[in-house]
């Protein structure tokens, strides 16, 4: 019997891009639906993921998968016989985690801070993202992708900001490719990948997105 | 050559506890630096994680890894000779990373909240942890160890957090084990095992430490 996947997702996700790249980069037929988030969850969520209760969740043949980063190990772990994702050597792997949880836990929060403020958090935030940003770049170093000579863990972990740049730039006014010229030209190079720029939103319909989030949260 | 294995710690620390017990159950032998982290940072902490600057920090032949469950993956996949932590099936470990992580977010923050307000903020933070708790406990449900049969990545991430209870508790003026006795009894159970045991503080020198804190932080 085949298998049967299914993504509940929403578009401008930064999370939900990651599950829509690793999908395509392994191939993987899937049904796609969309949870419109700014309206009422679906039973189908909230029953698939009762404790977060948020997107994106993988459903593989009726078992649901929840974290973005969760479900990219998932991915990775049952089609293995694609390219992994992960490196092989621990020590790469445990670097490519690492990094994978700072995304999570300072390129988003600072990006919130943009977006869903003004005035000093807001500063704050365009500062604390700048300083994020170019460890990235250390990181990135002379490599063409994070993962090597060929898109990793990382870089499917954090391309689909590249999509949300353009939000972060106009609401708070400032250039990320003016401080972060390498990271820039590797997003560039990123989604030159077929599977990549088919999985992205496009920037323009994010910062649309963008704009009817800060109206619903009252940020004037 | 032998390795070289150096832990970034402090002792109360609850992420430093899941090192030390994964470390034991692997039967490495290590080099303890303890980090006064009320005092001065010291530089190998600032060398080793310069990113975070946070314990624990475990330097495998001179390379550090940060982050405990990024530290636990790395420790499982090294020293592979030994039972590993992680199930072999990638649905189970999806589970155990998603539950991990649930950890690191929600319980971790409700104890804080507990142990560092006063008020409305520390009453809703006891109502969360309870809900976490109780979570926790139905993903348990009738195992002995959240592993099955055996100690696991989960009940290794999870078990440190019993010896704060006590400070939760006492600072809270509630009871876990009224609301929880399941998973209480899953705490005893691991404390049952050498290498939990001996890799935990007293929770009566936890709950000295977390005065320590809430007097460096004003809360009164």
């Amino acid at each position: 019997m085949a298998d049967e996947v299914i993504l509940l997702d929403t578009l401008p996700s930064s999370f939900g891009m990651r599950v829509r790249i690793a999908l395509a980069e392994k191939g993987i037929r899937y049904e796609y639906r969309d949870e419109q988030l700014l309206q009422e969850k679906s039973p189908l969520l909230l029953q698939m993921n009762p404790v977060h209760k948020m997107i994106p969740v993988l459903i593989h043949n009726g078992k649901p998968i929840c974290e973005s980063l969760v479900i990219l190990q998932y991915i990775d772990e049952v089609w293995n016989d694609k390219p992994p994702f992960l490196p092989s050597d621990p020590y790469q792997r445990s670097k490519a985690r690492f990094w994978a949880d700072f995304i999570d836990k300072k390129v988003y929060d600072s990006g919130k801070r943009v977006l869903m403020n003004k005035g000093e958090v807001m500063e704050q935030g365009k500062k604390d993202m700048i300083e994020c940003l170019k460890l990235l770049e250390g990181e990135l170093g002379d490599q063409l992708y994070f993962g090597g000579t060929t898109l990793g863990f990382l870089d499917i972990a954090l391309v689909p900001y590249c999509v949300w740049f353009h939000s972060y730039e106009t609401c708070g006014d400032f250039s990320i490719e003016a401080e972060c010229p390498k990271l820039m030209a590797w997003g560039q190079r990123c989604m030159g990948i077929e599977n990549v720029a088919k999985s992205l939103y496009d920037k323009h319909k994010v910062y649309e997105y963008a704009l009817q989030l800060r109206e619903r949260f009252g940020v004037k």
